[in-house]
């Protein structure tokens, strides 16, 4: 979210996300939701220690950018998208939200290829939708797409759509439990609103600029979401901690350009809290990387 | 969002609300959403002023701390509540959300009786809901109330209800144009999306932690709201700038108790953008404040 030039900054098209998925044999996107109370004490200790030696002061801030670091050096072969939900960055208050920047900045400088999503599902009447987009994709720290909600409607969304090379990812069907209580509701014709959202949402933005959460949580409503958006990317959480199953989202949703990203948080970055932190999270993204593969290999 | 100990921060239940609003003959909103882009030349140049003098570095966060302190203190005898809209201070990053604490402080300090909301439309899964309450409701900074976008049910709303005395303000009807989009939608027995909403939603609250907003814009829907919610407050976005008429929403909408926060913002705080920027708004204030006392007489 910082302010300042950024020419240099690449976008990732549709066509060069698929090139990195096969490539990669990958289509996992880490979820960096570094909530302070589950860093391993190893990381505050080594944070502090660096510190104290530079004669500066500790913030947890601090910790978090260090955790995320070692994080995304351990999985980035592994992976092709990174997800910090900012949730976990604003309840530090400012500097959480200096965190965030550092850990995107990072992304860009020492990853490049690798696809950033801010998660934050925003979504406000026009002209705040508009700040919300400057927030997230001007500056040096710009992520290549933000979580948007539909329920304010096509003004809220359409000031995302504005920056050529970013993406609008809209919620469409959550992994949540809460996803019942009003995603599933249905019109006259049968129609739901998760399906409404997908079906009139499409004349926002297309497949080169918009993708859709549905959570990995939902098993065969991919087949419904298909009929609607054939080609669209979607962005599937869920798998892991919230119990939704990689194989069932590939067997119902997966398209024959991928189409799929799914995310693991706490599942790879909190494997462990010992000083092996790292390589458990590696190991649990190469684990997850493996079985992407497999599925890769059936289209 | 600062964190720290804050004890003392006093919360403020439907009863003294509804008593700051007899007191006051004001059920107004004045809401805080300083673009940088429309804050007057002179508030500019006193903090580059004040900061040359003190060999300080500006920075367009430390204008926009200026001009909130001005404009709450020109408007504070004729409002109730303030609220300032994240996205203007996130879209200037980590110095932004100072200048969001920092003005939250000053109302905390200066003004005690004044309700505040951060309009946020946050809401996300469970574990990620209960950060951003975290950021809302903890700390030095924190406000009364967050407004939460209902999209992802209750699970997504529930954490902000856990803080005694704080407000879940769950967005039902808002003022724009997108709120056509999905928010009226009906099902087979043709309840509408945000009647559904309302309905549900009070499983999960009452009308001592919840309120709704409903766009000014809206005009007799609030004869269908006040069906639903009979006696919960209601957040009235959309008057001034958006065209909603402040005697239609009190007509279709105010309670015994009043019912209503109306909120204005750009047309009370970029009335002027000359020197007399705070005396003009001050003026806009006082004359909304007056048209309500006209109606909180009819009740």
């Amino acid at each position: 979210m910082a302010s300042g030039s950024a020419a240099c900054i690449k976008i990732m098209t549709r066509q060069q996300l698929i090139q990195q998925i096969r490539e990669k044999q990958s289509f996992l996107c880490v979820g960096l939701d570094p909530d302070i109370k589950k860093i391993p004490q190893c990381v505050i200790d080594e944070c502090k220690a660096e510190l104290a030696a530079d004669d500066e002061e500790y913030d947890e801030s601090l910790a978090i950018i260090l955790f995320n670091q070692y994080i995304i050096d351990a999985t980035a072969p592994y992976c092709v998208a990174y997800k910090p939900n900012l949730a976990f960055y604003e309840s530090l208050g400012a500097n959480g939200l200096v965190a965030y920047e550092e850990t995107v900045a990072y992304i860009r400088e020492n990853y490049p290829n690798h696809f950033i999503i801010a998660d934050a599902k925003r979504g406000d009447i026009g002209n705040t939708s508009k700040m919300y987009a400057r927030s997230f994709f001007e500056g040096d720290a710009q992520a290549d797409a933000v979580t948007v909600a539909p329920y304010m409607g096509e003004d809220s969304v359409s000031p995302f759509l504005e920056y050529d090379g970013k993406w609008v990812i809209l919620l469409a069907l959550t992994s949540n439990k809460g996803s019942h209580d009003f995603q599933l509701m249905q019109d006259a014709n049968g129609e739901r609103l998760f399906e409404k959202v997908l079906r009139i949402s499409q004349q926002w933005g297309n497949k080169d600029n918009m993708m859709y959460v549905v959570g990995a949580t939902q098993g065969q409503m991919f087949e419904d979401i298909r009929k609607i958006v054939p080609d669209h990317f979607l962005l599937v959480p869920g798998v892991g901690a919230q119990g939704g199953s990689l194989q069932e989202v590939c067997k119902y949703g997966m398209t024959k350009d991928c189409g799929l990203l799914v995310n693991s948080s706490r599942g790879i970055i909190f494997a462990s809290n010992g000083k092996d932190f790292a390589d458990v999270a590696a190991q649990k993204a190469k684990e997850l990387q493996e079985q992407m593969a497999v599925e890769l290999a059936k289209i």
